[in-house]
């Protein structure tokens, strides 16, 4: 579990509840009205925007931004070093084996493409295809939370206008316009807290997520062409560290000088 | 059809209607002048914006954002493949009286080059030519869209002042305040609806038809020039491969699988 | 004359009047002031963001967006392809007397090169210069209109200000409050009509003018060069057809099938 | 002095105090408060955006908006070609003694770079740096102006909020909430008429100024380089022609073959 | 530190304060639900935005905003060009010891990575990686300074809704109406105030902070690749100087000419 995504959203509505319960209960803000034209209309207006298999797409990938990433760079530069000695020692087609234990997906077939004896060029062009569709899968995910972003705060307005056409028509018991025009509010609170604590700060989320997977996706082809091309796993492993920010990878050459001192 | 878009609309038109009957009734939302000033006025400055020849195309290209697409990139793989068959086994000529059976006017117009025997350079150019002019028709086919999507609030404003100014010159009965004002503001709810449910949205769906409209047609080229280079079909088959998400691909490679095995 | 934008302006206005009188009068929005903040205030600032020369050039050139366009692509072709083969017959100094019945300036200026003799490089690169500064003009053009929208509604805000501002100063006699917030929100009126109705598209309207016409000086440089290369008339048709859109593309292969058969 | 810009920002003034006394007096919207927090409000966080050494700068560059433009494009190539005749004629070292009585600096610099025989690879590379950093400071300067005109009206909002704070804290007196209210309206007026009739359109003329200045430079980069390979004057003189805008090319041309004649 | 970021922040809360106290007391002001709801909100938000690592590095990068930049380019180039008489005279060896008196760390990093030998593509390979890291880094630290720039308000107005939502719940004392209003629009004010003058503006002075340090890291690759060519230290300097604006370049021609003089 990502602690920063869900405490972000905990908290935030800690702090706004907080507000409300301030001043008044926070039953006041649980209109259905409000929750239907918000909610409802902006998921509608995104299937317009969108078609039903991007939506769904866009829902796994944004429990990404929920979801802790367990695979640190660091480790892909091991298990691809790991690769590449088992390569070096017992040859390409030893890989096969060593594939079945490697966790990543995209990590394996390219293991897979090497051992079949695929051409490397060939190699490097079917990994860097299915590079691109990821990172293109992601900008749409991103484009349908930035897209329910705006919709939510739309939605909002237009549930506030008509909260307050409903109000407005009937004027006879002066006394109902405060409480009337409550509710009609509430529908902006609604859309405006959808967008600004939710959808716009996850589609944040997602871009720093993406490009941290499309660097870890670049390291493992950058590494399996190396091993193809039966590089010294040494030099693979001082070519794929030039990826890591600079601050890892001095944490990283401090921890081997301890294992070799 | 395509259920997403008119489904979405819709659906999000029962959730604002919801939220409309449940503090009041539909007809107070049927102004004539509201709708007079919205569509009107956004439809009349759209003239302005663009000659009548492309709103009207455009008007053709939306509908597209309503139909489904029959054509998958795998159909079109299929058919590929058949035309490259046929050239093979019974030469480029033989292609003529198969053209005839193939659906799309695009492929058709390319089968058709390369049995005049137009020189390669030629028919990539021609083609790559047409393919320019259909995505800058499905720009400005967006582009209109999103004009009319950022008019329609803009004409929403202005006939809610219209309604304010003649309200606030007749103040004389209190009693009339609140449903001028009412109406006043349903011009600026009809903007906003027509805006973020309509308008913004189909742009958005028009831009990923086209996306994938393109890359049908890159596919069609690719395979075409292919066929003239007097490519193996099984090749052809595999290089247009590589312009399916690595998802389709793979259902693709299982299928046939199953059907070799 | 455009009928497009000239009726979309007309038609935009009916409908806007059609609301005002449904429940006022047209007098009422007959304020001096508030032309004045808006009209005066948007010219000034123009003024500030432009050199006076530039306003007054971009002036001309929207007068382009009322006017038809008369001469199409395909007259273009048409007179090229005729000076193309007086140049075959009668050499390229015969060009000279042919260049004077060309209506076109650009075009006349192109042939009157070829007929000096001045290098084909030279030429391409005199041309291309010119229609270099032909774009940045039209650009120049749609800025000043782009920042007229913006300003146009700036100005209607700040002239509302000082109409509220007026008001609540005085608020003697209650029965004055409406008309005068009435009189104070048609510059916010004005404002948003001039920019939604006139500035905003007629800028867009010029963007694509600009476009029609640099494809058209484009044509004229590449057919410019094809006759001063001796190239024959037939295939430098076909090669400006290219940059035909398909259907006009079609349209005319038709008509001259016709005239063949 | 610039006419364009100071007319404009007077004009413009003359509109809006027309404005201001149809229905009121210029004295309600003299109120230090307002003046102090939207300029204050606007110079400080400037200053948080900014260093104050290029703050400095961008007012001696914002001046040149208000200052005539003196040398035309026309005169600089005058005075170039005047440069190569001398070189032509008595040698690249008689230019030292020209260049004395070149008063553009940049120009200056540069016939002091060929006199002292600096190798013209280092001429250009010398000459563009120093372009780029004057492009770079103008843009800077274009920045400021437009952060200015974005921190104008928030300022002016926030003034106008504490305005109504103040006031609706103590709403003893209905009589005094209009003349409050104005007050407080009288800083949102402030911001916005400072950042529309002052930074935005001064941010966009000083880019059009900074344009024709890059421009100007241009041509004298290019000159001098000519004049160091010792090209032939009247070539020289037609090549930094191509640089101009076709019309004024085209008034130089005439005025030249009245001379001839 | 820097005076101009914090001067310019006191001297923007004075005006504001000034502003407030004109027309009521600054304890008015000081509301807990507001600043929870806006601050609170804000920062949860952005930890939903951005990872907790990210932010806590903004934070220390922001920082950099506050202080006051003590290396000037110039004294790079001296530094810089201390080392390269020191290789020139004592061999790159001598350069260890040299580098240890070396206090930026990018500029020590570099130079033992010379002494180590390291072959001058990877140098530059190496520092140019980690010079596209720290550009990253910065880039990062600006965006989360304006994410909070648009967070801010709107945290403003969902503390406004929730304050006029709870007050006009409630509309029995109508004597409470104006206080109650004036603590919702506190709220506002607090976005406002915290976008306008805190985070937008030191969002942009940290990216001009950036742009400082990227010239003065790209001065140290080019200085260090040069001292590993063993070019004349005269003429490192002089390569150097070309990265200065023309001003501070002619600043240290003349004192350099003093000295000599």
């Amino acid at each position: 579990m990502d602690l920063g995504t869900i405490a972000g959203i905990i908290v935030g509505l800690i702090f706004v509840f907080a507000g409300i319960m301030a001043g008044g209960s926070v039953i006041t803000y649980l209109n259905l009205e409000s929750i239907l034209i918000v909610i409802g209309g902006t998921i509608s207006a995104t299937f317009v925007a969108y078609p039903l298999a991007k939506v769904l797409e866009a829902m796994k990938i944004t429990s990404k931004a929920f979801s802790k990433e367990k695979v640190e760079p660091r480790d892909i530069i091991h298990s691809i070093n790991g690769l590449a000695n088992t390569a070096r020692k017992e040859g390409l087609l030893a890989l096969e084996e060593a594939a079945e234990g490697v966790e990543d997906e995209f990590l394996q077939k390219g293991v897979m493409l090497i051992v079949d004896g695929t051409d490397p060029e060939l190699v490097r062009n079917l990994l860097e295809t299915e590079l691109a569709f990821v990172e293109e899968r992601h900008k749409e995910g991103q484009g349908i939370l930035e897209t329910m972003g705006s919709l939510a705060p739309a939605f909002g307005m237009i549930g506030t206008l008509i909260g307050l056409i409903n109000m407005l028509r009937t004027l006879d018991d002066p006394s109902t316009i405060g409480p009337s025009m409550a509710v009609a509010l509430i529908t902006t609170f609604y859309g405006s807290l959808l967008a600004n604590l939710l959808f716009i700060p996850l589609a944040n989320k997602l871009k720093l997520r993406s490009k941290e997977e499309i660097l870890r996706k670049e390291i493992m082809v950058e590494g399996l062409l190396s091993i193809q091309a039966g590089e010294n796993p040494r030099i693979i492993e001082e070519k794929l560290k030039a990826f890591l920010p600079p601050k890892i990878r001095k944490e990283l050459q401090q921890k081997e000088e301890g294992v070799e001192a």
